[in-house]
């Protein structure tokens, strides 16, 4: 194996393929990057794999001489991002008795200034990417699935004996797109149209698809499409048996999939509402933000009141130890005056990741789901439970 | 006590006084910050005291009723660093029975939305802030105090068990100031011509001082030089029995000095060296970030070789396990050759804080002190002890 690259090719796709590289390897071999170099192509491809997450990221080089071999993927990374701009020639040396006095496989690093050996691993002891057969792809444009992960990994569950909640559920159907995540406490929906780009094959209907793919995959997913070049270039999934793979340009993210039943949640959002309130939405956040201080000290929650005399919100915590906040923000308000009570954190998040200046906040009782959506672009419903209020 | 003020005059006067705000206060009162609002001179301070950190601001502000109290210091400034620009009024409330159906002391937050309670404490349980009578004042520019803090700090012990190496050593004279820092293994000292500002009185021959102070106030201290309007303005220090105290505009910071005796460093500087090279500090400290890849692994131990011929040096690092790494960077060099061993962070620490572009390293034999210092500029000398080398 021998190659020419640039250090920004090298040092990008390093970093990228790094995030599936295990901080505790269960077997050494996995804390390496793979190395592919083919010398009739010119393409140079890496692959990092933790036995649940897989990346293959593949960029164009110089390719003296054909081979696969497996670097340590940590030292080869913090090297190479601290090397100047400039050509890198990657060479595995002929001989098995290097520099440093023990046998085995050498790579030599050799940019413009200075020369790094690095013991490698043969290739064999690596273990295959998943790949999937007999499955049609599915075409996604990159946007959308991006609009549609910041709009809903946020609620995914962090308790990984929650198994199914620590993922997001998706729907893939002819021309729609659903994106789910909810921890038991709150629901993140976000529904897309599938545009596809032009050029990409149209998805048949009979390839609809639901899967919940873990959060932590996906949010390398949202990392490398936010990377990558266009956001208008299509995606191809392909699922199958527990795997679902990305698929795009020159990149490949293969991740398994969460076993278990996604609860049913279009049932938890209530089809009609008695109260109905549009919200400026960064003038309700930063006043959250300021009587967070207080509800810190209060288990989270906070008291909102609706006045539809005064046109406003009131927002309120008050704690016998250490004092209490008010504050109240102009609302349109519809339907009758009621107190109603929130786990502040729930409302804060769900509030950060709505797209929208103006939002809408839709409710029935103090007890029942309570629905946040942003009033114009993206389809995206919030629900958050109330909590019992104690005075 | 009722102001009125600017939430940024309130939030950034909370802000310097919090860091002598302790993060486990051992009495209550001490988690406060004491604010003292004066209707005579319609100025505010806020003082905050870890019985060994000291901090005091002040600034103007509509006092319309003299008075002091102690307010709970992080909500105080969580809440008003989150407030919008604008005027804030705070007031002691008069009666003792408070909204939240407490008896004690209560003031009131009212910003231009929304309405704060806090449980405040009587002024009189909070400790007074060291003075120092009877001692003349020596007179410092503030820009040389913040370039001798910014090349000495970073070499002080975070060993609290070697108390006096926990601080700077600080050495005045009539016109000259020097810094020293060691904690064992290197060793920075800066030394500076005190030009006073004109307007400030002169130093006096017999205000000659020698003082240890502890780093943490120190770094405090340099955060807020940094923040001040001017850097040319005058510092005045006062020391005294255990105690020193900086003042300038509205600002002071007292500290308790380190007892102990402070080594005797100037001994350890040689007179003479056989060796003198000039290099390219950032050159120099990029190629020992690369290797300190390497040295992580090896007990961060870099190994320098001194080429006069091909006027460069070598940086390498050789580890069994994990592969190898040599960089050579040109030098000018007059005396021999020579292989010399430094740990490589002690290395990185001392180059990152010489204040110039080109630098000049000096050293004997490979097991005596070698100096690294700027060439040109600010008067820095960096002392930094070499290394067995195991080969």
């Amino acid at each position: 194996m021998k190659l020419v690259c640039t250090q920004s090719d090298l040092s990008t796709n390093l970093s990228l393929t790094s995030r599936a590289v295990p901080s505790r390897p269960t077997h050494p071999v996995l804390a390496n990057v793979l190395l592919n170099a083919d010398a009739e192509t010119n393409q140079v491809s890496l692959t990092a794999f933790d036995l649940s997450l897989g990346i293959r990221t593949s960029f164009t080089a110089e390719v003296l001489e054909s081979g696969t071999i497996a670097l340590p993927a940590k030292l080869l990374n913090d090297i190479t991002s601290r090397l100047n701009d400039g050509e890198i020639t990657l060479e595995e040396e002929a001989t098995s008795v290097d520099d440093v006095g023990g046998e085995g496989i050498i790579v030599t690093l050799t940019p413009e200034s200075g020369r790094y050996q690095l013991r490698a691993m043969g290739a064999e002891e690596f273990p295959e990417l998943p790949t999937i057969q007999d499955s049609q792809a599915l075409y996604l444009s990159a946007e959308v699935l991006i609009e549609g992960l910041r709009g809903s990994l946020f609620a995914t569950s962090a308790d990984e004996t929650k198994q199914v909640l620590t993922g997001v559920h998706l729907k893939v159907q002819k021309d729609t797109l659903e994106f789910a995540a909810t921890d038991g406490h709150r629901l993140a929906v976000v529904e897309s149209t599938n545009v596809s780009p032009e050029d990409a094959p149209k998805n048949d209907t009979a390839n609809e698809l639901e899967v919940t793919v873990p959060a932590k995959a996906l949010r390398e997913l949202e990392k490398m499409l936010a990377h990558s070049s266009s956001s208008e270039e299509a995606v191809a999934l392909y699922f199958d048996q527990g795997q679902i793979v990305f698929e795009w340009q020159h990149q490949r993210l293969t991740s398994r999939t969460l076993e278990g039943q996604y609860p049913a949640y279009r049932q938890l959002i209530p089809a009609s509402f008695e109260r109905d309130l549009a919200l400026d939405r960064k003038q309700f956040l930063s006043a959250l933000e300021r009587i967070a201080v207080f509800a810190d000290q209060k288990n989270n929650v906070v008291k909102v009141s609706i006045d539809s005399a005064a046109d406003e919100i009131t927002l309120s915590v008050e704690s016998q130890d250490i004092g209490s906040g008010r504050e109240s923000i102009p609302a349109q308000i519809s339907g009758e005056d009621i107190d109603i009570a929130f786990n502040i954190k729930y409302l804060m998040e769900g509030l950060k990741a709505l797209p929208a200046t103006e939002i809408v906040m839709q409710l029935n009782s103090n007890l029942t789901p309570v629905i946040f959506s942003p009033s114009g672009g993206l389809k995206m419903t919030y629900l958050a439970m109330p909590v019992q209020l104690r005075e």
